[in-house]
């Protein structure tokens, strides 16, 4: 449950309001030149108090890496161990919290799976737990089967608006001054994936994607190239016809999001991951107790009005562990 | 890759136009009597031929179970074996698309990933492996801890129609008329599932769901509860509003569909699938052969206008598996 | 737990006295050409019935491939499925067994486990199960990495005797005479297997053919290299000394076993498993039954007296997944 | 390969002269108090440096426990996450050795499979390693359902000769003295395990204590019950006659070892595992460098002269994590 991958394995560790996050990056190759900046880059578009439009918690997130590579940062092909300290919490914004079931989040669910409640902030809830992801996506992106690959999410719509980075922002700044939060749809692209990449059956590649970004939280949708809009459509208007252009096979369109059979056919994978407002609001909310009794939840603490907007960097994270993986898995197969 | 789940593990075999299909489905406790007219309903839910809207392929589809039952049907606790011959199988048909690559077909990224062609109707990326699924599907559905449980799964629309299954017949057979075909939506409403089912983290419930539906042949997109009109929404929209009723705690609404942090919450598991319109069309239609030349693909063959309509008790088959693997968990974890 | 390996997976089913064995090889690469005579010949070395030293029983034991093959037998890269019919099981020699719990054999344990009684002749607990090992470990030989790599097992003592085949089959005969078993030892020796093969920590090469051979019916003991003779030795006694000759390092002496930090050397790998008598005897012998009454489990049936006899090819097939396994995993890394 | 287990699963990593070594223990279930005294007391057992007869380093070997607990220790059903820093490393020590192959150690084989050279002290290769395996056993140790388990390890046997630990450690002082060294048998005993544990097939008990004793630095063999003895003996001498006394089934002898047909059968599970003398000698020994050429390498450097002194705790824990495994993976059977 806490392990993703299968040729490169994340296992991660850590409640939001424990000593600390971490994981183990196994499957690594050796060999590989790991430049500490990107990690540092990843982490830091992630993290919360960015900007006024996401939450204020303000932790450094400075992963230390503890295994798996020499004094001078290559890999040495054994697992890379990695912890980042949680310095700023304030469990006393949770104390409420700790009796009262918040809507739409997992307290419910957990004490139902689990018979006891994880009063530190929701636990392994959290989406503090992406911090490792990211760390591991850095980590990823940097073996060189990746280097000629790109890696590029961008939120195209909030609250059901599309439009500029400014438009967008207001959307969520209205919503902020309301107390309330929006949800929003991220669009990632990924470039260079050679043709031949994924698997049948089981393994399909748009599978293993859907079942990352479905483990991103607030998460609530996924397709790839035209999705939805696929099954709104006639045959003759999503064939991807092939082309071919000096010798290399292509497709003139490519409704098929880069992927045919569960398989990357060198085009461009497209896919869009939806996501819920953050349930989390800053107004009193009607709820009930661990005894079932009717109380009122009172708006406080600090959360993110709009998860999409920190949610972008951690789909890049995941989508660069699943292709990594199934670089390093067709590796396998040619040799 | 040809393994799906973790509790209950169905591993399957089979090329379309092959010997036979087959699965082996492990982890099965011992003592449940199985019905094979579940299993005989289900498969030929699935088979085609059954209407004037699917294809006219007309296979028994009859399987044997081979191992793990007593002569009354009483499961062993021991691996299921089962094997589906192959018996109307007219490769003939496929001659001319062994040399040139259907669009938005698997044939030119199988080639890309194996190197090879696999001429047998397109190998293990037909539709036919479905049926293995949903023999593994109508095995698990019959653990006693599925009983309660209903999985009921119905296409909702077809080319961008809602209506009623009159109206959505009428949109297949005017795509038919045209040698065309259509995309639909499938939608799935599982009850009966008790609060605490799923994990945290990489093992939640509408990840595992969103890799089985995205395993489906022509499957698009998924998106379970609101899915992506939440990316539309606002949070105070949003919020699934916790009552307590004689003593036993819901939700007054189920934007969630089900479940939240990635755990079910007792109240109706809602998800949907898109799929894309058959690839294949009767039609003519541009493409390349394998050196890059450019040729016409004749439309002929047999296909399904509206993969949709097929693909319904796949997504139930699938969703039974999903859920069935959960319950075993759990189980577990509470003993 | 029934299924073996990790990029060569044999996953397998059937009952002794059911209708069929069988099992699925996944991980396969395309392209291998497969020579039926190579897995006949080894399913009838492991068969029944061949000689007075052996059980009586006379199963044909041709195994049906039914996927993941050309008509000309050249594999697909998808699984393998294969099936073998049981034809001549006699249940009604176990009627009594059914009742009384016999020494030794896993009756008692299955009960305790699952909870009810699995009567025809022991369901997987039967050495009829290794039938499909050896077909799936038959495959593996044919994989082109492994065509320089021997692997040959031998029986090299029985009941204590070490000697000539004549003299070791002696000691078989004195025991059935006397309605008696007994144990023996088989070696095996794998030449050809490069330098570099295996993983460190929980992946050793050793680790994994000690699981491989433990999971063989009977067996008591594993050990490579000096084994059990190197926890009587000195430092200075084991020192396998590297030497160079040509170019090419390898050690003058083989204590390791071919096996140094769960890695190849290069040299032969050598292991020994031990295998204990047949628990089935051809005398009376007390027990209790189900409800704990003492009584006497009349001696009869079929039976082999010595099953190491029986085991040589199955451990020759074992060996083969562990190896080819570590083969494909390797290839994978250097790519 | 740095994972160990299926419902209770152990992720470790770290180099022996890196930052750290550490792990994760993922599966453990919530609402179990953990002491720390139990944790401490077990990595105090495998610590260099307690008496004459083992290396010198001094490592304190403090683990700190990241995630997992409550403040005051209890498990949340969440990964349990720790690390152990390495203080006192001595890399100067190791030198020489980046450039020769030690015999029967992993240099040359850890090149041969990764094409470099890890010279901080051996890596994973090292025994350091097995430190996160005695945290990790030491808290599955404390499970509820391992409380009635006793698990009991210790050397039974030095260079060939048994006796009281007197007559044991003077062969140790006598090889010490010359420079050499000495393997030895490790028993193990451990009692309160259930009828019923443990899986059929490729699952078998002793299969997995086989894998998991075969993990450890240095072991050479494995045998449970009677184990080569009974190659030696016939089946009359084996038969474990099953009694009941008091409505408890259980057998007059144990030459199975307590497991019979891979499932435990409420008796002493029994197994030894045979260590060879540390390769590591402080005598000048012939070898070879990277390039072929003749050389020799001069004994020093810090050894244990009998590592089977130091396994006894590694091999409980090990016992301890299979056991607690199998415990959680029936508890998922039965309810």
């Amino acid at each position: 449950m806490n392990t993703f991958g299968r040729n490169l394995r994340l296992t991660t560790f850590g409640e939001s309001h424990g000593k600390a996050m971490g994981g183990i990056l196994d499957g690594m190759p050796g060999g590989v030149k790991i430049d500490m900046e990107v990690i540092l880059r990843e982490t830091a578009r992630r993290r919360p108090g960015q900007s006024h439009l996401v939450t204020a918690r303000n932790e450094k997130d400075i992963p230390e890496l503890l295994s798996g590579l020499t004094d001078d940062m290559v890999t040495l092909g054994t697992p890379i161990g990695f912890i980042v300290r949680n310095t700023d919490h304030r469990s006393g914004d949770y104390g409420e919290m700790a009796k009262l079931y918040r809507p739409n989040h997992a307290d419910f669910t957990y004490d139902m799976r689990y018979g006891l409640h994880e009063a530190r902030g929701g636990g392994r809830a959290s989406a503090r737990e992406t911090l490792n992801w990211v760390i591991g996506g850095a980590i990823a992106r940097q073996l060189p089967c990746m280097k000629d690959i790109t890696l590029q999410a961008e939120v195209i719509s909030i609250g059901g608006i599309t439009g500029t980075t400014e438009e967008l922002a207001s959307v969520v700044e209205e919503a902020m001054k309301r107390g309330d939060s929006v949800g929003g749809v991220v669009e990632c692209v990924i470039t260079g994936v050679p043709a031949g990449i994924g698997n049948p059956v089981f393994g399909k590649l748009h599978s293993r994607l859907a079942q990352a970004m479905m483990s991103i939280n607030a998460a609530k949708g996924f397709e790839y190239g035209d999705g939805f809009a696929a099954a709104s459509a006639y045959g003759t208007e999503q064939a991807d016809i092939f082309i071919s252009e000096e010798g290399h096979i292509q497709t003139k369109t490519n409704h098929s999001g880069g992927i045919q059979g569960g398989i990357s056919n060198g085009m461009p994978i497209t896919f869009k991951v939806a996501f819920k407002p953050t349930p989390t609001l800053l107004r009193d909310i009607e709820t009930v107790d661990k005894e079932g009794n009717s109380s009122i939840l009172k708006g406080k603490g600090r959360h993110d009005p709009c998860v999409a907007l920190r949610a972008v960097p951690v789909v890049e994270a995941m989508a660069a562990l699943v292709i990594a993986d199934e670089m390093l898995e067709t590796g396998k197969l040619n040799s």
